[in-house]
């Protein structure tokens, strides 16, 4: 301890200067210094300098299990690495959140059906997030394959060393005009968009202070850690929470909220009009999230913020008006993926020609890395050029989605996550449980639908996540039906109404309720798109190359 | 300052309770406030939160420059996000680190050709990663085509949900045996999955010290920042500082020295064996990045690990010799890319049955993000299996690096970064002149060889980065010198040795001294590798799935 407070002492500009009372005072250390930063560090330092201290700490696993420490050094007086992560691990099997990955291999020719370890031991996959289906179109596998006789499978480097290529340019053209933003930039995957857009603006622009929905996934929360600026945590689309917080903000600071279209785990849907309300309103920038919502809304599967304006997007088809600036329009970044609907893999942010030239150019995560294959690039932008130029897609998989959604509440009272989009989160509630619904679901039925639990959904929340696409047929649906029903039943799960007692989370209580999709859109066909959806815009971005 | 201080004093558990003298004695504070951790964060909340303060901020750009702010909201009080970013691109284009890149589209049956914007405007690649021209060899573009009639595109989900299948295991299996570990992992690239294992290992492991060599790549930089870990750097492949620093910190606190083994901007070569045994008795474990390394050493192309012991490695194949533990065996965690020498996307960590699974379970850059496609993966798995069967691939790169190495020092006194290595880096030094230089080998002489500037090397040690792979013929090489010599006489660029006095950099002189190949090393050919080299290893690691 005397060691400690002189440490301390040294560095302490108050107390070294001023009052040696304090130094002699051992009480007013003990119980003071661990709340003191510049003391904590002391405290650290000397701990980890002092072996016979060290060697103390409860950081160490309390639980010695008899295990060969396979990593690095056997030497007794040095850390066991192998030994505590073994410790971690066991912690992670007694918490039934550890996982084991199931082989599923889905058949491009025989959608949605997969293959596990044998070839003939086929399942049908109800969880992929391939929410169109397109990974298995044939123009979408024709069009990776032509590029791959032509360019080869690698790009062979860097955006800016030998990776620069017509591919991104296009796919960065295509999504940039679909999102009606001036610019867009293709990244490894929308995790690292969202780690290196959030981390890159938050280490760049001064004091920023970040607003983040409760409920943002893994890749936002990890681009805000790493930002390291101060976070206001907004509940769940709770508007008044998020202005509350706003007004706490001068104005003339930066600000950015961070949201997602739809909730994937929940399928919540956020209200991104109130959003970009407040967002003016406090000189906040916004940055929106829509992942799970490419392909599946707005008439040309541009997300919910162009769903909100849907009557106008649909008038206007890929022009902009210059009217009526729409809420999409008006969204400083938006993030996405290659990799759901669009049936490939890579993520992108969408936005003004200067976020853009400025991410590509301050960005790590951006810069330090290799460009996505040709072959996987064109793939996507080919993708995109069938989402937009088909609603039948979104209109047909919310009709398997509403069939599923209405039959599981109301014939069988399935209780389920309430929500207005296309996710069914079958709730469970509990680890064990799930993971056995799963297993018994696949094993059985040979229906694949993993149990999701932590660290995806906080503990106690553990569900079956079902995924419907146009690829699934109504046949297809009642065989899950009756899967599932078999499932609660075997395994005695409760049912509607019975589950209001044991969770605040809303469910279903007739699988219908609010929906994104009203019927009026749901009777739209391709033609009612217009002209310009169908006409070639391929064009090289000065954003995508520099300027 | 009355409101700074007494805010700092409310949160200063030493001064409240003991000394209002200190609180009153202002001169104090003035002199030492900005040195303490609590008064530093109550001032920035002050200034935060007081328009006054704020609006006068240094941290706002100075220089006002008449843009339209193209970003969010337009009212007077709130923050000028396009200017500001403007503002800083500008800064970045006076500094000349601003980058253009260069639409460069390789074409696979025309290696080492690609085309520019135009289809017949052809140029000769001598910059591309792509180190064994495998992204456009046959049996890899075959392969990737046959997955993708199978399999479609994109893999539908994370490796948790619906995106594990038997082409990642296979992959996964490659690379564990490839670097005689238990297990391997991969990630969407290296750069996500250095990052990914750094901070999560530095998150978990309690107390961990970083030990990172200065010229350590981006991507672990960006780990080690994002682990928070406290992190001591080594000078440049110097074992005495580095053991010096070792010797600072406890024997039984967790450490990890990171290192690469080709460092891919200069090419110099880091001491693998020293740096194991110091980690042996010191009690770190060692990571390795042989990013630029995979496929270019040792008899099979493990990388510069194997290449230590490779007597050894030739004469047991793939096998591990029992009796006998390799270099390449005792590192920790070895991380690679399927994005260079295996012509494909994607990065990958090997290591022991723990190691993998800990990374695979508690890696949030691992865990949250969608697999990649199957094609990309058993196209990388094809060009594995490639590599590690000729030898000759590697050889011949030796081969075309040495002959230009030579006559460019030799016969042309052109300035090369001293390395044993298979990368050339031209020495300019300049960012703009190296810009200069690039562009009039591409536009005069159709040969792409990328400037390299900040951030990628430090301001003042711009270069030329050649990388010659086995698809280059010594007729490329030829046509390659002659550009370089035009290029260094009409920029009046220096030769050696004149360099001598304005770069603390060696330099080659002789264009040969130390290399990693030997003529022994040289003279094997593919016959001389062991059969099991050939032989089908495919099986299912349980470290991929979990067990």
């Amino acid at each position: 301890m005397d060691t400690i407070i002189k440490s301390g002492v040294k560095q302490c500009p108050f107390i070294i200067k001023n009052s040696n009372k304090l130094v002699q005072n051992k009480q007013v250390f003990t119980e003071n210094y661990s709340k003191c930063p510049v003391f904590k560090q002391v405290t650290r330092n000397f701990t980890l300098s002092c072996p016979v201290s060290s060697a103390s700490t409860s950081l160490k696993p309390k639980e010695s299990v008899k295990i060969e420490d396979s990593v690095s050094s056997k030497a007794t007086k040095t850390f066991k690495y192998g030994q505590f992560m073994e410790n971690e691990l066991l912690k992670k099997r007694s918490e039934n959140s550890y996982r084991y990955f199931n082989n599923i291999n889905r058949i491009a020719k025989e959608f949605p059906m997969a293959h596990q370890n044998n070839l003939n031991e086929k399942v049908t996959v109800w969880c992929s997030n391939d929410y169109l289906s397109l990974s298995k179109h044939p123009q979408v596998i024709q069009k990776a394959k032509e590029t791959l006789d032509i360019y080869g499978v690698g790009s062979g480097g860097t955006r800016n060393i030998a990776g620069h290529n017509m591919h991104c340019m296009y796919l960065e053209n295509e999504l940039a005009k679909l999102h009606k933003q001036e610019g867009a930039l293709v990244f490894s995957s929308c995790f690292v968009a969202n780690d290196a857009v959030i981390s890159t603006l938050g280490k760049k622009y001064p004091n920023l202070v970040l607003f983040s929905d409760e409920l943002n996934h893994a890749s936002m929360i990890v681009g805000i850690k790493n930002s390291r600026c101060p976070k206001k945590i907004f509940k769940h689309n709770d508007m008044e929470d998020l202005e509350r917080l706003l007004k706490e903000t001068p104005l003339d600071q930066p600000k950015m909220i961070l949201f997602e279209s739809v909730y994937s785990m929940c399928g919540s849907v956020a209200p991104i009009k109130k959003i970009v309300e407040l967002a003016k309103k406090y000189g906040a920038i916004t940055f929106l999230d829509e992942v799970h919502a490419m392909g599946l809304y707005g008439p040309h599967g541009a997300g919910v913020a162009e769903h909100l304006d849907f009557q106008e997007h649909l008038k206007n088809g890929l022009a902009k008006d210059p009217e009526f600036k729409s809420t999409m329009e008006q969204i400083d970044l938006i993030t996405g993926t290659l990799g759901k609907s669009f049936g490939s893999v890579g993520g992108y942010v969408a936005g003004s020609k200067v976020m853009v030239d400025y991410i590509r150019s301050f960005a790590s995560g951006f810069i330090f890395t290799t460009t996505l294959p040709p072959a996987v690039m064109s793939a996507a932008e080919e993708a995109i050029l069938i989402t937009k130029r088909n609603i039948s897609l979104r209109t047909q998989q919310q009709k398997v989605t509403n069939y599923l959604k209405t039959k599981l509440a109301k014939d069988l009272k399935i209780p389920m996550l309430k929500n207005p989009s296309h996710i069914i989160p079958v709730f469970i509630g509990d680890a064990l449980l799930a993971k056995k619904a799963s297993d018994i679901l696949l094993n059985k039925h040979k229906i694949y639908v993993q149990a999701i639990n932590f660290p995806t959904v906080a503990k106690g929340t553990e569900r079956l996540r079902i995924t419907p696409t146009p690829g699934h047929t109504f046949e297809h649906c009642d065989i899950l039906i009756n899967a599932i029903d078999d499932v609660f039943t075997e395994l005695n799960i409760s049912r509607l109404p019975n589950y209001e007692s044991v969770t605040s989370m809303e469910l279903f209580e007739s699988g219908e309720g609010e929906r994104l999709w009203s019927e009026e859109m749901m009777s739209l066909t391709n033609n009612d798109l217009h002209d310009n959806v169908f006409a070639n815009q391929r064009e090289f971005l000065e954003s995508s190359s520099g300027y």
